[in-house]
């Protein structure tokens, strides 16, 4: 980090946080420019308190030099990391799967519909809640673990594996049990203990961003996931809150090309979400391909008029076919394939 | 919910817009304007998915009247809710109280010397983190359990009520038993399994706001607390993440006023995280107790240059003392009393 | 508009609200729900401040339903605009041309170098800052009509025409005289006087989008110059401000496909300024093809290291060389062209 | 500036980096690390352009230290500015002016009685617009030049000072004439030639905060306007754009603290644009005097519901006596007064 000192600071103050610099156990280097003088911190700073020292008589700020995040660091391994979700789907090669399917698990016999749909349509895994994160209390929270069960079902009937989403640390295991992939919400993307549980279990892990998370933030996330040992993560981006009202979040597509620069994880987009209006949701999946992006989970419904949850951004499973038509051809035209 | 139709829509696309509107249940009521047609929908709409209409055929948008939220409405109870936190602090009330301690508790000794010395400076109880969100994984995380009985051990020195934040549904009923009031914390703020598990137990829960919520969601996120029979919610606005870079985050103190005029709980401001630098927490204290807030939640550390975490914005005990003094002026000004 | 009243409002409140309608000359039609009353207002209240309604007692909100454009609006006009920029380049149709060149006009040896190399490299027009907006007063502000000679000669040179940027009313006649088109800045976009001189020029007009203006507001914005009786306005999208670090600016594509939906005009993308990093630019320029963007701009400099201003969102002659070869490729593949 | 290179980076590429570093009339000084090097710049590089480092091989990217703005800032002069507007208005003192009237000049009538009354109440100069800069092309834009005149009267008529909008170059002379303070919108808050124009004539300048300004680009503004030798510009925070949607805009409140901290120019809030209710106003007016603020401008209408603009944000006379009331308590509280 770098210690940048007030114009008017005097030589006692700089020397005092020297003494600070110092006492964390770093090395300082002060340099006296012609308007200001600023103290480099030669070391490992990653786990210091930078706070001891913007807080320091004559300090104006500091600034932050190393990246907070380790293993999933480009830097730390320069191939690129490919994820594999159950048997038929892998994140992160030269293949781009879409991973499809309603926002809630409405009945066996509705995901099992939905699921033969998708696949119909072309595509390679299914999503659909069991637990459902709901902002309003009184909305639908879904079916749980008769929801995975439905899921299980779902795979037995189409050979897709399942991508489903996990909302706290004690139900981590019977998720892991069920599902192929356990994926963490936008709202989840700063719950530690339950990023820490799924690095703790065998199966991928699916983040998504939090909408109002920085992707130094959002890579320290998957961190936790890393640290504990389970190196299957994939980054998910799917908008971010900012004060656009045509949307219902912001998709960020350069999320995409910056990610891969700084990680080795694999990256989806989440045009669903990030958009949260159907119509806008082809478009957006052709430029996540375009992007560059490493798959994509798209929320399809058999009947979105009638869908429990979400029905404003759910496709129909004949939209996704001709979706997936185009998006072979835009994956063609940068050198991938969607097959 | 008013469904607005596309100046363009069919009578036939009209009319299966009020058959979805009959099938949830719901009354229909549509105007024809000069320009296009609304169709006004009757009844409680607030537990239905209004994705089902956006998605029509004709439909060009969906509006929604009433908020999702009931427990938490000043429309439920006119009259403003006080919670009390142990026996000496009550939130709500005439009195505005001041909890002040530090981010992190760092050992026995530490803890019961910062309460102490927040207590000679006038506060009215105190916090600090035993079990710590941390964004780097490799930070320190907090003592945990330990940490609960240091904070007991300061209650005891001090008489002041103990104010901590959990983090997951697991630990509720060990926090529940060391601390007299739960905290939430902004990443956790739409962790719903943990909103209900703090919903039922019997300690006042002080709910941060997330630092990309809306008031709306805020009110349904207390909405999760409330309905699990736990009525003694305090609403905390610390900061919300906007574009701005001279602080952590931007401090919202018109969520004061419009807090109270929708919702009889009592609101917080936490001026050490809205801003994250000491140096101006004292004029965002005043001006948030001019602004109408029933309490504040500032971080104080004997020693700031060797806080564990968030030195940049502890305060000292001694700037405390001064600013409490000039808080008790501005609070006679607004016929409060801080005491 | 709605007026939605609050659930506590009285009869009397309501007459009131219903004669403040009548009194601004359209009619009001009250309808009594289970839980609150709203009365819609029919008739055009565009040009009606909705203010005066919100402010009356008993109402909670307003909530307008026509958009507050017209010339702009696909209601009015089904088939999409086609833009001409000189002779050579039109903006809206099958093809997608890029115009490209350096932010600053350094010099006529400089524009005239950059243009030959960018029409080498396959774009369709030129463009360059002869009037530069600098948030930095010390930074250099360009050649002002010095430069646009130097633009005309680049021009003269090469083909291509020519596309810059207007930053006040005075200076529009000489922009006008010789540009081909003139761009209106991110800055100026809210610059009412300016977006009616440009309304009152016969030059095709190519608005930026504000940093923090949504998408209604743009296109009210682009009335102001259609209701001066200039049709031919490009909107462009080039980021907006968020709280995101890791770019210069958020570029928000789902902005190509809502806009398209709204509006007849043709739709551009800048993905050097949406960016600020010329390695993001070709991976976000194939995205907005994708997503279907009628248009690029994008910063070019000989010499990168050497520009004066805008430096590291520049790209080379030769990485745009390669970036069109990839355009062409992703055009096909959504049935447009790049030629 | 520091360029930080990338843990790659090899000493080729350091050493392009300081060649260009010198090339720029500055001197380099590398700093070898643990992780990376940095190197750091030395010399006042405020007139280069950054990007052309950031864009060199090898680099990661580069950290400004030297703030952009120099006439502004406090370490140029350490004294408060206080400019004074009119005889008996003076803003950056003691004492706190309260600049209070309606948003347009409706008539000279309307505007001698909302003159007369804010007097009354306890205001210290009148407001109003004579040009308004209007989103909706559709909207009334103002009396001109005949409102300006109305203006004038309502001083006659009073004593009051008359604060009212700029909106262009061409007419700053016209709107010095009549005016004792032009104000510039938050829409023309980098409208660099309409700062240049009022930096050219001798009345005072109330700068509005663009709503997705930083601090530092409102300073970089204001130094447009002290570089051309007026020195008396009067900041205002007018609330940002940000997600939230219970008000207009996000009244940012820690900008006085801030800005004071950063310069010595007077700050002013304008709570009736921070949050476009008048029932938010009286709280957050309240704040703004605690936190600080040198002054306070509010919107004051005879009759809000016949307001022809901002009905909802202005306040009638009888509430503006009752704020100021309690704003005298509360600026006693912080060493102040309102007289």
């Amino acid at each position: 980090m770098i210690v940048v000192m007030r114009t008017d600071a005097t030589m006692e103050q700089v020397n005092h946080v020297k003494e600070l610099i110092r006492e964390m156990g770093l090395k300082d280097h002060p340099i006296v420019g012609t308007e200001l003088t600023v103290v480099a911190v030669i070391g490992d700073d990653r786990k210091k308190d930078r706070g001891r020292l913007e807080g320091a008589p004559g300090v104006d700020r500091v600034v932050p030099i190393l990246v907070p995040y380790k293993i999933a660091s480009r830097e730390t391994k320069r191939e690129r990391t490919v994820v594999r979700i159950g048997a038929n789907c892998a994140v992160g090669g030269k293949q781009i799967p879409v991973i499809a399917g309603p926002c809630s698990v409405e009945g066996e016999k509705q995901i099992v519909a939905a699921a033969k749909a998708c696949k119909e349509a072309g595509a390679h895994a299914i999503r659909g809640g069991a637990f459902k994160p709901r902002t309003n209390p009184y909305a639908f929270q879904g079916y749980g673990e008769d929801g995975l069960k439905m899921l299980a079902a779902a795979r037995d009937a189409t050979g897709l594996a399942v991508v489903t989403e996990v909302l706290t640390p004690s139900d981590v295991l019977i998720v892991s049990k069920y599902a192929d992939c356990l994926q963490i919400g936008t709202r989840n993307s700063q719950n530690f203990k339950l990023l820490e549980a799924c690095g703790d279990q065998p199966k991928p892990v699916l983040l998504k961003r939090g909408m109002s998370m920085t992707l130094g933030e959002m890579l320290q996330a998957s961190e936790y996931i890393l640290a504990g040992g389970n190196h299957n993560v994939i980054l998910c981006e799917r908008g971010i809150r900012t004060f656009e009202d045509h949307t219902r979040n912001t998709l960020s597509l350069s999320a995409v090309p910056e990610l891969h620069y700084r990680s080795h994880l694999p990256v989806m987009i989440d045009p669903s979400h990030g958009t949260g209006h159907a119509r806008l949701v082809p478009d957006m999946a052709r430029a996540a391909v375009a992007a560059g992006a490493d798959g994509l989970i798209v929320e399809v419904h058999p009947d979105p008029e009638h869908a429990w949850t979400d029905g404003a951004q759910s496709m129909t499973p004949a939209s996704l076919g001709e979706l997936i038509a185009t998006l072979k051809r835009v994956a063609l035209a940068v050198d991938r394939e969607v097959v």
